[in-house]
């Protein structure tokens, strides 16, 4: 009966934002009226392998499982729509601290014009919560996969990474003189981080022929993209924008600033490739720096400051 | 690596089924042609809650965790359409345990017209499946709710009840005397439940006015379409329809086998109400029993054999 009862609760905190939604919670299934294309991607966060309840609050694990979803959403340049939440709960957590998770993921749905349509709620040894979500888009080429980088493109990247690394490092106890408000901003960027999910669609439509969110570190993302395109992506380490503060934790921490940015993972920046003559289109859509270029070949090549390659492993969320 | 080695043994094993699918596997979501309406339900199976390694195969698990999110599009009368894959494994399960799962879920697929068009795996705790099922329909009208339950319609459901629960009991090392055909359907019903889709389909266009699908048992499920239709709906116990073996299996284990066949859930049978003069073309859709009937009122009210009413609570799958 608890378990009746936290899922009314639940159902009474979240809202329909789209008049799409034809049938939602309380049915065997949610009923949406449907755009021509439909974007899905599932994703699960587990206790102790991609959050820790030391760190992070019930709201921000919430905000995680669904931020991330909606990531992928932002990769593809696909419109949110709809998110499907199963969450595992352990005797541990309290109907109150569930349903705590749940608003927070149907405040970050609100403000992404998401609907939190369909879930379920189980009981398990540890705490997961899986989200798969599902954007629309019109017409096939609105949308960008992983496999179209070309020899001669460019390769960039949206804001700044190795943040949600260094927030990790200042969380995890790391002590390293910093102000107050970078330190905030640091361990913000890891525990609340923000889908690119108006940064993808802009740069979709600029141009880009290829983009993957920055999940496991640029180092391995471009991996992914050089693999499925069948091309090489060459990244400039030095090129890589640190948030403010990464220098110095890194520093704090005996790491390379540069490789913490680009192994550390949980940016959620969107890393892409351009032609050249698309530049301009893709500097005005989005804030960007430009990392390196692709070349006929294969893999992922980072080159250090002297244009050495250097062999770094990405965080895998394994 | 070794995580990367089962994605790509796992995305070499599965097989894309409709040339409505533009992305799938590989990239950050996958894409979908879409259709109308899209119908769809999320169900996370979780070791040592919802299935034993004690009891279930690898295969047997995949195919279940498929097999329950499927229920529920047939519960709506949709068209399957695509599967969404959240696998957690704790290092006890080797790769080639996670993939016979895999391959026991694809086959249902396949059987199905089902293609696992996208997943995330990570490691964990304990074994735990989530999947996403996405359905479709051309028209709102071809679509089945809880809600549509009226006085006066009839409650029927399909096939057999109690299978599933008497399976159980067995593989638990009950001790009765069945013939090994028997027994051997008693578990199968367990191991491998049947989702109903072809049937949820056919009623749909025979006119049901609410349909779910049985997982909780009769008397909960019922106790769902009547609280959401706002109306009393009456099951009479005897007319349950026992599977084979259920009388004797539930006998040995001291219980009444109808109060057995209402409450063990996961038979994965469908639930349905219809109107009286819809009678025919609903026996001519599927292999039903008739119950009881709708009444004003609320909730479910199961009938014992002297008109008496029992007071009985499904399984819950918390």
């Amino acid at each position: 009966v608890a378990e009746l009862d936290l899922i009314t609760s639940i159902e009474a905190a979240l809202e329909r934002r789209s008049d799409r939604l034809v049938r939602w919670v309380g049915d065997d299934a949610a009923v949406v009226r449907a755009r021509n294309f439909a974007v899905t991607s599932i994703d699960t966060i587990v206790e102790d392998v991609h959050f820790r309840r030391s760190t992070h609050s019930f709201a921000d694990i919430g905000h995680k499982a669904l931020a991330v979803a909606l990531s992928d959403l932002g990769a593809m340049g696909a419109e949110p729509g709809e998110a499907y939440v199963a969450v595992v709960l352990p005797a541990s957590v309290a109907d109150s601290d569930a349903l705590e998770l749940v608003e927070a993921m149907d405040s970050l749905a609100s403000r992404t014009g998401t609907t939190l349509a369909g879930g379920d709620v189980v009981s398990g040894p540890a705490l997961m919560v899986t989200v798969t979500v599902t954007g629309w888009a019109d017409d096939e080429d609105e949308l960008v996969g992983r496999g179209g980088a070309r020899p001669g493109d460019l390769v960039g990247v949206t804001g700044e990474l190795g943040g949600s690394g260094a927030g990790l490092l200042l969380l995890q106890g790391l002590d390293v003189s910093l102000d107050e408000d970078t330190v905030a901003a640091l361990e913000r960027r890891h525990l609340r981080p923000a889908p690119r999910l108006a940064e993808g669609l802009a740069l979709a439509r600029a141009g880009v022929t290829a983009m993957i969110d920055v999940s496991d570190g640029v180092a391995t993302d471009a991996e992914h993209v050089a693999r499925r395109s069948g091309a090489e992506l060459e990244v400039e380490l030095a090129r890589l924008p640190l948030a403010a503060g990464v220098e110095q934790a890194a520093e704090a921490a005996g790491q390379n600033p540069f490789e913490l940015a680009a192994t550390s993972g949980d940016d959620y920046e969107l890393l892409f490739t351009a032609p050249p003559e698309r530049r301009e289109q893709i500097e005005g859509a989005a804030g960007v720096t430009w990392l390196g270029e692709v070349r006929a070949g294969s893999g992922a090549v980072l080159v250090g400051p002297a244009g050495e390659p250097v062999a770094l492993r990405g965080y895998e969320h394994a």
